[in-house]
This record gives structure tokens, C-alpha cells and sequence, in this order.
């Protein structure tokens, strides 16, 4: 499996370290990019996450083998319309987005006849920061990687779209986009969502600056993912938001259930809860759930 | 200031640190130490952090120039009791609890007339970790120990206080107990309350192993807290219940206006939201609210 020409669609933390990845392990020839902000496509450039800037994502993916689109969500369809007519008849296309739902419905819009070519990816690598200047080739190692088939796909496409991330040293599994956007509603968007109230809900406050002077470590780490870029959970958000709903709602049912042990002063439950929930925090940390 | 001999009832991660950074800093002779776990005496002694073992409390105190209580808060009362005959009448006691109200009220009633040789001391360095081998003499440089003063004390026992903290590397402030609970109510009880609640309502479900599998870095950091002391915990929630309960339903009604705008799709306000939460999180992450 080797990719002469990869093109990526916005070259941030995670396009950009797709490139690298592909590059470090040697199944690429070149990695082409675009994108919105000239500063990073520079950046991009001199770290030699990409070898050359195209002007748009309809040039780039010209004789590319392998397209990421990368960009925000929300301008996929867009993206999908300007390429579909430039993508060769065997190129690989894949996202990189975190909802799955929406990503397809965008892409048999805007790839329309070519939608058989698209393998929706979802890989679970974020992090706070952003940008080309954030890529490392690095960042996928031991990752998952969820793929959320067409029922247009080949076998062989599948395949390569596989081979491609497991390359990049991921771990690739499969599920349909319903599935993924409930399993990720509940274990990565909501905890966002919850970091982000909290962090509202002391800054908001006539004694925020008090209460932020005695916040800690504890408080550092529950909140790193308020640190997030708004514009992506924006869309994840709106993308997803009938499951998070569901989420939310569930949440707040076991918050009311805390609220009633904390009016009992029920120290009994209390303590049960917390050495359940630091049990079953430390299966996972052993790995007793992969 | 000079401690010839230091009593820590309770030989945990900050009774240990506090033992270890004072010798390093040399503001003291000996530590001896006390405790329920003779595997842990073992560990402190071993590892030097304390320089003899007592069998109880009340032998500990002996002769001690400075006593840190730092046993759970729950049997605070009966160590008060415990050591209230033997202290010196110039020995400085001071504890580590997490919360100050449930502390003061009782030393009140275990020290009774001793009572003004009792400086309530909130130690913010807490960590997942516990015990004597996880204790290090610097666990409180730059970090914060709250005061709250007794209207007994004298000035110069809440000097010796500050400058036994301060020695430790920590920036010492003062409060009253009831200003103390409201802040860590909010910054500090109600997050572990959140992190251990998303992973009940994670690990409860029948397709739980499905889920902490893709669980990612996100979910390991807003939930890391919810690795802290089960039994530290349900002592803090009870002692604090009342303003721990007002945060758990402002929170509530925080959520409920995000669940509007989901509701809504409303992506403007989602937007707004999420970068008005990563925008104080980044003021505080630089020192503007110290």
C-alpha cells in the first residue's frame, strides 16, 4: 500500500499529522495541502508536514491517490462539490471529523456519484492544540480510528482506507455512523460539554477572580478540554445534538440522584459511589475495557 | 522559627510531604508520626519522611512543638480528644482537611480550652495518589494553604502558622471557614461530584465496555479526579452537603440552559458559549486571576 500523491484539505493538528505520519512511515510520495489561513500553510511548509501549497481543495486533489478533508465540518459538503469532479476514479477519500451522521449526509450531496469512494473516519486523537505547528507524526500511535462504512463501498476500499490510518500506527475498528455519534455523544462530547459549564459558571460570577485563585490541579485537568476549539464543538454540538440531548439529560438524572444523597447526607451511598466509580475508572485505566 | 520536634497524626500524602518539607527546609529537629496502617508506618519510616513511630496520637504529641492533625476529618473529634491533655501549652496544632466548618466545630469540642493552639490549615495539594510513598517535600511549593483563624488564636500562633506553610514553599492565605466551603464548594467538591458521576453513568450501562473503550484523553483528564479517596470524599460532600448542594443545582440550572440551546440548534449562543468558557480558562491558565 503506498499513495504516490496525498492531498490534504486543511492542514491542522490533525491533517497535518496524517501527512507526517504517512511520510514517516514511507507510503507516500507527496503530500500536497490547502487551506484557509496562509500563516499556517507556511508553517505547514517549512516543517515539511506538506511538500507544496495548492490554491484550493479542486487543485489539489488533482492525480491525488489519497484525500483527507480535514477542514471544519460544517464546510464539507462545500468541500465535497468543489472536488468531485477532479478526484480520480480510484482515489480514496476520507474525513477526519467527529460526527458521522452529518459527514455522510454531506457527502453523498456534494460527492453525489462518487460517494462510493469516501470511507467517513473518525480519528480519536484531538487535543488542544491546533494548527500545522501542533502536527507531529506521532499523534495517532496506538489511537483509534473509527470507520463508519457506505453500503457503496468496495471491500478493496475499505481496505486501503484501513491500511492507510494502521500505518499511521492507529487502531482501526468499524461501526455504523449512528452507532459511533451515540458511543462519542457519551464519552467525548458531553464530558465538553460539562468542562465548558463549569468554566462558564465560575467566570461568570461577581467572585470569579477569587474562585479562579483557589482552583487547582483538580480543577486544571476536568476543565484542559474547556480549552477546545469552539468553532469544531460548535459543530459537533449541532451535528450531534440529538444524542447529546440524550446525554444531557441522562446526566442530569444522576446529578439529581447525587443531589438527593447529598440532602440525605447519605454517606453510605456517597462512598459506595465514588469507590464504584474509582473501580471501574481503574478497570479502564488497566486496559480491561479495550 | 524552628520546630524541635513534629507530631503528623496520620502519616498520608500530605502529612508525609509536610514532615519531608520540613526537614529539607530545616525548620525542624524530628517528625514522628502516627497512624492506622502499619504497612504505611513502615513505608514513612523507610523512606525517612518520619523518624519514629508512635503507637497512638496521644503519645505523639508529647513534647511536640508542632502537630499536624492529617488523619480523615471524620475522626478529628476523637483525636482532639485524644491528644487535648497532652499538648504542650505553646505546641501549635494545625490539621489538612478539605473542609473548615465540620473542622473548627470539632475542635471546639475535642480541644475545648485548648482550642486557641488550633490554627485550621487547608492545604490545596491534593492528588489521586495517597499514602506515605507517594508524600515529597516539595508537594506545596506555589501552592496554596488557606487559613482560617479562630477568633482564639493569637497573632503570633497564626504567624508561626503561616511561616511552618510558607517554609514549605506554599502562598499562605487567610478566610473565614464559611468563605472557605463556599469557594471549594464550587472550584474543587463539585468537580470530583461531576467526574465521579460521568463515570457511573458511563460504567452503569449495558454496553459499557463498548464505551470506555473509545473513551480517549478527553475523558482520562475531566475524569481523573474521580480516581480520588473514595472515603476523603464522602466525608468532604457530608461536611460541606449544604453548600455543595447549591452548587449541584446551579450547575443544573446551568446544563438546562445548554440543553435549550441544543434544542435549539441555537449555534451562535453554542459558539459564544464555548469560547467565553476557553477564554477565561486561558486567563486563568496566565496568572490574571492570582
Amino acid at each position: 500500500m503506498f499513495f504516490e500523491k496525498v492531498a490534504v484539505i486543511g492542514v491542522g493538528l490533525i491533517g497535518g499529522s496524517f501527512g507526517l505520519a504517512l511520510k514517516v512511515a514511507k507510503r507516500c510520495g507527496q503530500v500536497v495541502g490547502t487551506g484557509r489561513s496562509a500563516a499556517n500553510m507556511k508553517t505547514a511548509l517549512q516543517r515539511g508536514v506538506i511538500d507544496s501549497v495548492e490554491p484550493d481543495a479542486a487543485t489539489a486533489v488533482r492525480d491525488a491517490d489519497l484525500v483527507l478533508v480535514s477542514a471544519p465540518v460544517a464546510h464539507f459538503e462545500k468541500i465535497f462539490q468543489e472536488i468531485r469532479t477532479n478526484l480520480k476514479p480510484d482515489a480514496l477519500v476520507m474525513d477526519a471529523g467527529s460526527t458521522k451522521r452529518d459527514v455522510v449526509a454531506a457527502a453523498r450531496k456534494g460527492l453525489a456519484g462518487r460517494v462510493k469512494q469516501f470511507v467517513p473516519a473518525h480519528p480519536v486523537a484531538g487535543a488542544e492544540k491546533s494548527g500545522a505547528a501542533a502536527a507531529s507524526a506521532g499523534l495517532f500511535r496506538d489511537r483509534r480510528v473509527v470507520l463508519t462504512p457506505l453500503v457503496e463501498n468496495l471491500p478493496a476500499t475499505l481496505e486501503k482506507a484501513a491500511a492507510a490510518w494502521g500505518a499511521c500506527g492507529a487502531r482501526v475498528s468499524r461501526m455504523t455512523p449512528e452507532e459511533h455519534d451515540g458511543i462519542f455523544a457519551a464519552v467525548s462530547h458531553l464530558p465538553h460539554l460539562l468542562a465548558y459549564a463549569l468554566v462558564n459558571d465560575v467566570s461568570g460570577r461577581a467572585n470569579a477572580a477569587q474562585l479562579f485563585g483557589y482552583a487547582a490541579g483538580g480543577f486544571r485537568d476536568f476543565t484542559r478540554i474547556a480549552s477546545s476549539h469552539p468553532e469544531m464543538w460548535r459543530d459537533i454540538c449541532v451535528a450531534n445534538s440529538d444524542q447529546l440531548l440524550k446525554e444531557v439529560i441522562r446526566f442530569s438524572r444522576e446529578l439529581e440522584k447525587i443531589e438527593k444523597l447529598l440532602q440525605n447526607r447519605d454517606s453510605t451511598a456517597l462512598e459506595k459511589l465514588f469507590a464504584d466509580a474509582r473501580a471501574a475508572r481503574e478497570r479502564w485505566l488497566n486496559g480491561e475495557y479495550e
